[in-house]
């Protein structure tokens, strides 16, 4: 993890068939540039025959710019029929927050943010409560207020649809938003919508899920990280982690404890969206 | 945690109603004896109303036997309609373990008994395979082989219920016995049989847990030591752990990474057993 | 750990000579005022013959209040020489926080305490810079700005000591503030006191802790919340954690890491000695 | 982490002075000889401005042998000024344990080693005792009793040099071998001596690490696994890890539960080692 990000950059990201050479094309072409490797990270996936690179080259001695780069590494993309982008890691990307009434995990992401080791712009926050609103509004970021009727959710999602592409979110963040996201959402912003779960999922997928660990008697919780998709708490899980608890614990114990693992591991977990960490390939990541 | 179980000393466990004076009730007991109490647990599960106790007693300075000391309890006990039981921590328990054919859970108990860390006997083991017979044998240990056919469990469950009976076995730990136990033995050791869970229960329930987890793409794996109950995978949580894994942990390395949870997480929970820190109620347990 | 603070409850917090009969006659003192034990910790030190005992008791039944049960109890204190307090858990206690430049245990702080997870009152915030001002003021809490300048840091001190007076000032936190506290303050809040030191203490005891720990090569960081005395990180630790770092982390990367080690670590310490789960003898700390 | 090694593949490992076009030509070096990388891992030191790599190569598809490849990329080592190495992973190296009295991290080791699990020759233990005697030679492996009296131990030392020589060790385990090591031996087998610290360096150097852990009220207690140089627990750190500990833990039971830890921790330290996983660069190592 780094946190070179603010000098001047590039971040390329590949996924493709796995194959003898790519390693070595792609960091010859670096090369050639005069790019100095910052962080190289790559993994062969041996069962799918997959291949992941992630490399942060400092640009301090290339005399090319971004789309020129883009231009010339196209060849290589294509000949390796690669998913990639390039990113100039300076310029800030727009995450919009989307919260509910607890603000445990928005009051974490809004004060990293605002001491600066949250590297993006938050042009808004969407709740379906107002009483968010003043936390939201000291930190000079505006704040939408969307009521969520339960007998007619479709106008409400229309007006947070509108919103979100209005302030040209590149991703979403559900902190704690406690509705379901309807399809449309999810599909446009697919691998750009990361939830928090309050669970250690696959376990207690749903509704209550610390209810449900105090019953069964677990004796840790935790909470998972995961990119939002149609199916539920069944999206690639980005990060998790986990908090001991014993019979000691009651279940509000359990909530409060289970706040802050939820807390730090949707804060890793956007961070390392942020950095283009995560890669995505069918229900599973890699996040280097 | 103690290690003070050598010295004379006596284990009260108590499970009840809760109500007020239980404890005054108890301690006053044992003051009266002049007992010291070298630990003292308590737990009121306000939600159940119900009340447990754990009390280690040093009898260095009491004159009365064990049996005395349950004669005169009783009239407490009946009072407070409670489930008890006393104890001389100096009396070895006999403890069978049952193996398959992998040995890291096998040999870390047996290294643990040998090097005198476990207090307590084991009378002999029996597996369903004969690889690790020189190994047991090595310590001193009787070693059974009982084939378990698919299409004849019965007869061999008959065979092993009988060598478990001969041995005065108090517990049965299962050190991944890979065969589901037939319900008269779960029964019969309620509360006695421990089983070690190659997951972090309840996610990846029943077999292959491993391949599920990494099928999933998990950021954790886990074990989980709990007693068995005919309810496969579904009895009372005595222990659990994780370990991190990542996108770059084949099935293999989560298997063998996998392995040392589940060794401590078992050796944790025949501990905590053996010192008689785990009250069941229902299907939740207090580990003290 | 448990969330009943708000319930009309008594609780008893006591330290003395290791004797039998103690825990018999202070459980029959509570049980004849018909107090019920919601919780209810013991602890025996073997080795320096010492007693610790923490009650929490429903008064729902009972009808005396805290001055009688005090009045009644003191017999039973003065017989077993015990160090020893009770105290109505629905009083707030006055929490003075003081902070420096950096903002992120401030900001924890302020927010378990604004959404209730933190059950006292914060009077004020003293800090030597003001660029957290407007954040402790949105809370509505008064800020404090006193500076501390290098060749007189006396007057500053004398400032400092009068306004935790004037705020009747029950305990301080330094939540990250990083002057050196005059002994005369550090005696007037002997274990009131409570500081966050960014080690894994005693390791890298002093300054600059994280480029010891870089230059060391060490693969896990920490933090060690503690009550302070005159002797610098020496004080006793109340709570520690440690997180993973590797050789991909640089200097930057371990500060950043270790401020989360750091919040949590602080924001655990500051519950405990709330919750007055924290009993102080010598050098060392009982932690119910 | 990879449970490859059985498959004919060679490992290179390279540390040098950071240059761009290092990753560029190596890893075109390795496709050139149709060589596929199973496994890449990279480091930049950017403030030592120093270069690390580890490739694993699947050598299914490559018609040269490792003396060939050797032959090749000698002119890219000198090019880049690389301390490197290639291995066939075939290739099992011989690990000489030195022990004492204590049995659990040997136990360990060994068990790992008679399941599979730790690829690579046993050709001796040593032991300044004869009690684990018996436990070694079930496991096939010649034991060596060379008593270390405290009036003279260069003779002693003289002794298992001399042992350790005829077996053709390429590294040595010290498994709580707890004499001194002459700097004559810490010099020739400079980063290939391992030994394991029963404290989380640099806490409790020296002497008696669990004494000095409780004496402090420390709250979590650990162990580091490191190479061994003439500055006694000063050598290179290659894994640590910790458990909680509490109040209720008498000495005893810290040394019990350090014991878990310091197995696993030497235990993941030895399998970095020989899965080359550790460069050593002066008293810091990079673990991929």
């Amino acid at each position: 993890m780094s946190d070179q990000e603010k000098l001047p950059h590039l971040r390329i990201v590949i996924s493709c068939p796995d194959k003898i050479g790519i390693i070595a094309e792609v960091s010859t072409f670096i090369a050639e540039l005069n790019g100095s490797l910052i962080e190289s990270n790559h993994h062969s996936d041996l069962i799918e025959g997959w291949f992941y690179l992630r490399n942060e080259i400092s640009t301090a001695s290339m005399d090319i710019d971004l789309e020129e780069f883009k231009r010339r590494f196209t060849p290589i993309a294509d000949k390796f029929q690669m998913n990639w982008f390039v990113r100039n890691t300076q310029k800030k990307r727009n995450l919009v927050i989307m919260a509910s009434h607890s603000s445990y995990c928005l009051a974490d992401l809004l004060h990293r943010w605002h001491s600066g080791e949250l590297y993006c712009n938050i042009p808004c926050v969407i709740s379906n409560h107002e009483n968010l609103r003043s936390m939201v509004e000291w930190h000079g970021i505006p704040f939408h207020y969307v009521p969520v009727p339960k007998d007619d959710k479709r106008e409400a999602f229309a007006k947070i649809e509108d919103i979100i592409e209005r302030h040209n979110a590149d991703s979403i963040i559900l902190a704690r938003y406690m509705q379901i996201i309807p399809p449309s959402i999810c599909e446009k912003y697919a691998g750009q919508l990361i939830n928090i779960h309050h669970s250690f999922l696959p376990s207690f997928i749903g509704a209550n899920p610390y209810q449900k660990a105090y019953d069964r008697g677990v004796k840790l919780i935790g909470a998972t990280c995961h990119y939002v998709t149609e199916d539920l708490d069944e999206g690639p899980i980005i990060e998790q982690d986990v908090i001991r608890v014993s019979h000691s614990c009651s279940k509000e114990d359990m909530v409060r404890l289970g706040k802050d693992v939820e807390t730090s591991v949707l804060a890793r977990g956007v961070r390392y969206h942020l950095e283009d960490r995560v890669i995505v390939r069918g229900n599973k990541t890699v996040v280097f």
